[in-house]
């Protein structure tokens, strides 16, 4: 049994602590938070639960064998890196931090004392996502020409933090877990309503070494919710739904065939009519996916990571790669889409 | 009765013969095309038609009052000029001309003369769009936050022009219709997967000199089809999705409260849980649609124009405005989404 | 080319018109409808097919080789009669007639005359429903436990005949053409909402000889338009939804497993948690389907068992037996449900 | 405080002892279930409350105010009358009994004991529901003309009870609390799948005595599931989806126009052509529901009626009512749909 303490009971602790707790391999130690009532609620709930209102606390008792952080972002890394100087192995919510920089010295700080780093890029871990890998490495899909997202709904807005870094930072996580290339360039739109408050309508095109794009886009202030990624690729195209109760991810045979072809005219006019795209239109497939809540798949990892010693499928480098295109994507927001490079 | 010449028997052209036809104020009395095989079809539906290869004659026939133009838009300058030249009426396909120049010498030319020059902005004259307007008129949506507007579908690939000014042209001519504001600038980004053909995957942005922005995104390579608007405003918010059969429009009476707050705790650590803003989540609405044919409202009206010597609602300023963006917007893409100014 | 006359230019008739002159195996001589407002609109359309509100004159004109009646079900028989004694081939609106008895004799009449009798079951001609027969003919469904159909909208009321003779004979017509098996009994059950008129809502059960049971309802007083069509088999269930634009069928692999259980429990309360019935799920798929016209499709094999003396699809035998079915469904709707034996 | 034992922890139990707990008014002292493994999970989550595998112990508790009952519905009977005796107030799951005259003797003993006796009819509680009653109660929908339902899935197959127990008896438990008629007959069909268990599909048609109709659709073996009603007014009509995240109720502002008209042909031909009735169709619109958990508000009534002694609105003679169709119905499918009359 790994003896966890988690740091913040807010929104998304609670799912924390119950997967910890129905793991089988952990066992939530302490809960930490600075609202009474929310520690009340985990007495409430999990009697056998130490409770504080000091994270501080949390992190140096010595019965704690990791740390879960589920704060706000601008306190993860001082939260992390005080875990980590404990000598306890760390989980962080996404995104990692608030600076490529403050992430490298985690991973640093991580790689030195042979501890466990891991971000909760809870996305990677569904069992869609990690269909449509399966389908990108076998090549299913082809070559892919476009990944593009649409994350919309109304709220909930975040005082420190802008749409992008609250709701782009899902889709940044699945193209990184599913595609090798790196982006080498972002361009980045947006525009706040809220006197004094970040953006909370963002656009952002991510451009590769190659004839593909990524685009996402995210709004907290949406009528309607909805969660729906198009994939392109040259043999298949891939739309995931992750609002759809059972078919989550539908593959469709389609796309277009190129074929060489002579203008069939001598005017202007006639010439515009020739074409040498065909259009493939085959059966459409929605595979059954496995079904487990992505935060046990996950808590089951982080588990075996630090019995192994292995390296997590989200570990500090992935979530680094993450912050990195956040920070690039908010300078290019600031210049209305100009476009910045990334290392 | 008006008295229309049509040029192009395409994609588009047999809508055009088939409204003049049945609008009961206007007949058809010459249709030309380069292909035989599109006249001799002309021909089996209206034996009474006159057809011609030769645009030329149709354009300088005394019996033609009007021309509508309905080829490629490489060709909508030269056509539309001949036409003006003529002393003929001109109705013609969006996007008007291939650059602004072009749109503006046919607005002078059509002045000078005194005749109507009308570009095809179909979109403007559904029983969706007017609603929305007259909600924006009305006041209804409260000041407007967002429109942001998704075009996707498989084909129909273009060899002369890019995506854009195939698909995003409709939402740039709806904006105009129904927003007041001018866009003061705009950003784009865009790839091919076609080597030698133009951008099929587009993404769109417009700035406007307010805390209000606009987005596009059109694609020629989707699996699935996709005609879906939101515009977002403080009062209200609005779903447009024209494939809906009957509830095209849906009207949410949802949106943000924003209230003063104090700061309710000393720490970094709590003050972030502090928010000020409030959400309203009311009735939904789909209003009824007066269910009229677009094109057939789209020729009373050019016939209209044609007898009172009035403005059309898409006359050449108009489509001058939405050339402006599209080759604005051309240009951004060129710069992988570099904001270029609009005049 | 076969010489076809059309009795009937309604609702229906224009669509038979149009595809027997777009088929390029027949042409359509002459066109007879007791309004001349709709005789007009032919030959505005068409002006080279000859028009009469007398289809006594229609039936006997030698230049005519088959008569297409689209006209109220009340005069199927007496035109279909009168056209077979003048030597014509015929086909008939669904459904055949309005009795079984009338039918009979169309049948001993076509066939003593060597005449082609087919009556128009669109639906057996789609794409969508000859890929099911082909699934239920390869066994791909495993053993029907069910068909369970769907069919509602506001309108069109008909004065002559209830709903089920309008709506359930689409279901009729494509169970017929899809199972081997025929119904045993009928129940139906309905109530009509307008004084004086046909009933508008009813609902149909059909029992088979073994455990499998077929269900219809029809509505004329829905405020949404629903086609939905569930079949159920013991391998895989197919969602047949005839208003989804591109994938109309969907099967999915899933179902029930039966394997032997021993109670685990003494008292009664512990027996019912027993079951011996697992679950079964698997993937779905949406097969590309023939997009060709169902109109066209079934034109065409008018014209060929035509010319081949060849047995059609929807002969008099399977309008019979869909005929057969409604006379029995109306008796038992008179008598709330009481089960009504097939022959 | 009331104090509750619930009995049966299995599908259902979980929800009822977590929503006691959370009401604020009561709490759940003792769980009893036969399962050994389910009193082990009752114990984890709630390490306070006692757990028993003997019923019998729990109910003559002196401790306990009122009993939950969450088993099959063969035990309902037994177990509640054992807690009426032991002067208990009694919460049963739907449906009440497994016949009339056992929740006829319920009615009484409880009656007779001034207990309160509550049915669990869960969707009366629902937000849509409620807002469905007063669309009727106001007069909104007009004359109701039908009432048509349709819920399928696949699974859970009770070994106990057949379809229409298990699925109908939630619309046969909504009718009876948003209208005021009664029904006077039942007819009813459906069918088995797996030898010797209940059938698992099944229709249910209910006459009432005026031009009203109800149709009920359950299916244990759909491939997909569906929570579908049609309420059809002559004023109004309204789709109430169970399924839709937040729109489940639309309320359609269409229907019929009946006027006189008069025949306008002499001939039989020409006479079908006459109608008399007109269509209409406005608006659609979607009220904003309240969202608080259905069992939350049902179990806060039941601890209301406990306090004031008031009457249930879903009490013994409502689970009366249901269980007496049910019985009806059950016969009426014993007979193939032959209708049977109800007192």
């Amino acid at each position: 049994m790994v003896s966890v303490g988690v740091i913040g009971y807010g929104y998304w602790g609670p799912n924390l602590v119950r997967n910890f707790q129905e793991s089988g391999v952990a066992r939530v130690t302490a809960v930490s938070d600075l609202s009474q009532g929310r520690l009340d609620l985990v007495r409430g709930r999990y009697p056998t639960i130490m409770t504080t209102p000091d994270h501080a606390a949390l992190i140096t008792r010595p019965d704690v064998d990791a740390v879960a952080i589920a704060t706000p972002v601008g306190t993860h890394y001082d939260l992390a890196l005080s875990a980590l100087r404990a000598g306890k192995h760390v989980f962080v919510e996404k995104p990692l931090t608030q600076t490529a920089e403050q992430s490298r010295r985690l991973i640093d700080e991580a790689e030195r004392r042979g501890l466990i780093l891991m971000v909760d890029h809870t996305f990677i871990y569904t069992g869609a996502v990690r269909k449509i890998k399966a389908l990108v490495d076998a090549g299913d899909l082809g070559e892919i020409y476009y990944y593009d997202s649409e994350r919309v709904n109304l709220g909930l807005f975040q005082p420190d933090v802008n749409v992008i870094w609250d709701l782009a930072v899902h889709d940044l996580a699945i193209m990184g877990f599913i595609f090798t290339e790196q982006p080498v360039a972002v361009s980045a739109t947006g525009i706040g309503h809220v006197p004094g408050k970040p953006a909370n309508v963002a656009y952002l095109t991510l451009y590769f070494d190659r004839p593909m794009i990524a685009h996402i886009n995210v709004n907290w202030l949406s009528p309607v919710k909805l969660r729906r990624t198009l994939i392109g690729g040259s043999r298949r195209m891939v739309v995931y739904d992750d609002l759809e109760p059972s078919e989550k991810i539908k593959i469709y045979d389609k796309g277009i065939e190129l074929s060489n072809g002579k203008p069939r005219g001598e005017s202007e006019l006639e010439r515009v009519y020739e074409t040498l795209i065909g259009y493939r239109s085959g059966d459409m497939h929605a595979p059954k996916l496995d079904g487990t809540e992505a935060l046990r798949r996950e808590v089951l990892h982080f588990v075996d990571c630090i019995r192994q010693g292995a390296r997590p499928e989200s570990g500090g480098e992935a979530g680094l790669a993450v912050v990195t295109i956040l920070e690039a994507a908010t300078r290019s927001m600031d210049a209305r889409g100009a476009p910045v490079e990334l290392p």
